[in-house]
């Protein structure tokens, strides 16, 4: 029978049996210390002379469990015996147990396979698993039902631009950059309330810290809205479920990344801004005249939210029309009903009201040069009858990045592909 | 304020606000009903005359909510204002409110962005979001981690053939047929147990009623597992929960589709018979000797299970070697640590054991004629001590479709890819 780790110090005195990684090896001369790691944690081995053991070779131990206040986490395991499961080659191609802040983000995505085994590195990837948890939690609980939609389309619904080719048997099909048109065909059919976690793709050769090819996108549609006041409100509602989520969960992420989350009771006093706002915000904070939103306002504006509102968050609303895809619904002055969320300095979402309204939707494309011929399955879904309603998505990996305090998204993705990696 | 169809037995009495589409316009020359679909239901609406709205418009009404025992649900809403929000064009071109069976599949896929109005046709849709929140739950509980891995290869684990490409900037990569090499990674990284959902490709030109060519694959990874048992085990967990949501959240789809699902109770008696046992029941059962398993005996197999443990699904395990994957640990007389699970006579997941012998491995590549080098990634998963592990995948739609017994799996697809059809 299996004891994990982490329940190690609930039977002192009793006999245990260890089943994991050999994650450091100490000899003192008579006597030698291993830590053991597993799903739960990292235990101290106790050993009367030096196993046989490579660094991260898998084994099973049995022995004691006694109390050592001198042991992390106050206990350890005299062993009786020990078994080598799988035995790992000498030659380790990653520091697995050195803290991975001193190893190039090169070097750890290079070596993805093994650099993953690094503690610091996984728990990326426990604090991201229960993103994905409360966000459908909540969405749930809020009357959305969850969609999988195909990640396969015959034409972009915004051009060709920026979309990857597939070779699909003797055609070519693209990669969808978001399931925008199948989240509002879902609202248009009646569910109302639609959820999507999946990969999203964009075919931009970007080089930064914030940006990566294949995301995974947390999409929310919603009809009936009023305005998008609506969304952000939603969109608060998730935050804090996220937030709260994550403290009860992942305290000890958390610490590892000696980071923390906002206060979910503080979602709702997110501030939001007009786009026009956000710029005299920023010229005032920063002491420098802006007539766009660049990172470093994006910063800025956070700042500012943190020292007003006690939260580092903004919602930033009413984007100029020609910043906004087609289907944004349009406001006065050139505006749209659109918002984006910046979190700690970054963007994580964008939503708007979309437009629900056939006869304003063809004018739109040809406003933004687009042709109905490819979009008559989209357009259909106007012509017969559609709520109002609108959506946004947050990007998984950038949320994941900017809770953690990660430099590069990157970190924040189990396998990143940007313009050059396509592997591991 | 506005109040849900769901919501208006409750109301009996007062003045309610519904919103909605047009579902049926019923016109008795005095008096008017029409029916009000939204999407917790559908509602009589009665009006004085017939009001100027055609079907699938989104209508806001005002009225009286009153008992009417011929009325579905036994109310309806005698209404005094209505206002049209989005007026639906008069040439639909789909029969939303007639009953889909009457319909071919060509036409309703065709269709799609329409077809999917009419209320059977969607409620294949929220069974599905149930499917997908009982699988991760029951998980969770069990201590997996939910992962998130890329969809796009350098190369395949299993050769080439079979794979997407995509044009990849100034490379080509593949779409993956499974997160196999990904799942394996993480397991042995260190999180021991994971789960993921996510598309899954499959370039084969297959025309049946249970193939398509994207799919959403629920899939599973678990270390230290004693054999194929163990998975057997974790998977009958997994069906009681979703088969116990289903009953719970879904009495009203299942009615739609005269279907029921098996007793969550029952899910610890499905048979396991091995590989040539199967063949002996179906030989025995048919009538007919039989040397492979084909969908006829598959649907034999469930029904001799159905008869003989009240249960229509059976795991058959030990499959030939020569049938499964070469990361599949081989077992005695050229057999394997595998197993399919049959449902109502379809296969719908595919599990084993895997090598997690580095030397093994390698040997096994050999055998079936695989070349390490593009492999690398892989086999040092392999290389530096990995835990005893497997898993399976159970394929979303084809479970759908099963627990609904509807004939095709496209039918359980939002917007299905198959080798013609890339739309909408």
């Amino acid at each position: 029978m299996r004891t994990l780790v982490s329940e190690v110090a609930a039977r002192v005195g009793s006999t245990v049996s260890l089943h994991g990684w050999v994650h450091r090896v100490r000899d003192l001369g008579g006597v030698s210390f291993v830590l053991l790691r597993d799903r739960s944690g990292i235990c101290q081995l106790v050993f009367d002379s030096r196993p046989e053991v490579t660094l991260e070779s898998v084994v099973r131990v049995e022995g004691t469990a006694a109390s050592n206040e001198k042991a992390p986490g106050g206990v350890e395991v005299r062993v009786t015996s020990v078994e080598v499961i799988s035995a790992a080659a000498p030659d380790l191609p990653f520091p697995v147990n050195q803290d991975p802040g001193k190893t190039s983000l090169e070097s750890i995505l290079d070596n993805r396979m093994i650099s993953l085994r690094n503690p610091s590195i996984l728990s990326i990837f426990r604090v991201q698993s229960t993103i994905l948890r409360c966000f459908a939690e909540h969405l749930r609980r809020e009357g959305f039902t969850e969609i999988k939609t195909s990640k396969l389309i015959g034409t972009g619904t915004e051009g060709g631009t920026g979309l990857f080719a597939v070779e699909y048997f003797d055609s070519k099909v693209y990669l969808t950059q978001s399931p925008q048109i199948y989240k509002q065909a879902l609202v248009a059919a009646g569910l109302e309330r639609v959820f999507e976690i999946g990969p999203a793709y964009r075919a931009e050769k970007h080089d930064t810290p914030r940006h990566i090819n294949e995301f995974v996108s947390l999409d929310v549609e919603m009809a009936f809205i009023e305005s998008e006041q609506d969304l952000m409100t939603l969109e608060e509602g998730i935050l804090a479920a996220i937030f709260g989520g994550i403290r009860e969960s992942n305290a000890r992420e958390l610490e590892t990344w000696k980071s923390s989350v906002p206060d979910p009771e503080a979602c709702p006093k997110i501030p939001r801004v007009s786009h026009d706002e956000a710029k005299e915000i920023i010229s005032r904070e920063t002491g420098k005249k802006v007539y766009e939103i660049a990172p470093e306002g994006e910063r800025a504006l956070c700042d500012w939210a943190a020292k007003t509102a006690g939260v580092e968050a903004v919602f930033v609303y009413a984007y100029p029309r020609k910043s906004r895809p087609f289907y944004t619904y349009p406001a006065e002055n050139n505006r749209t009903k659109s918002f984006d969320l910046l979190f700690r300095g970054l963007e994580i979402t964008s939503g708007s009201v979309r437009i629900n309204r056939y006869d304003m939707l063809l004018e739109n494309l040809t406003t933004f040069d687009l042709k109905p011929e490819g979009l008559a399955d989209y357009l259909s879904i106007f012509k017969y009858g559609c709520p109002p309603h609108g959506g946004f998505a947050i990007g998984l990996e950038r949320l994941t990045q900017k809770i953690l305090g990660l430099a590069n998204v990157k970190e924040a993705t189990l396998f990143p592909r940007d313009r050059k990696r396509t592997r591991p």
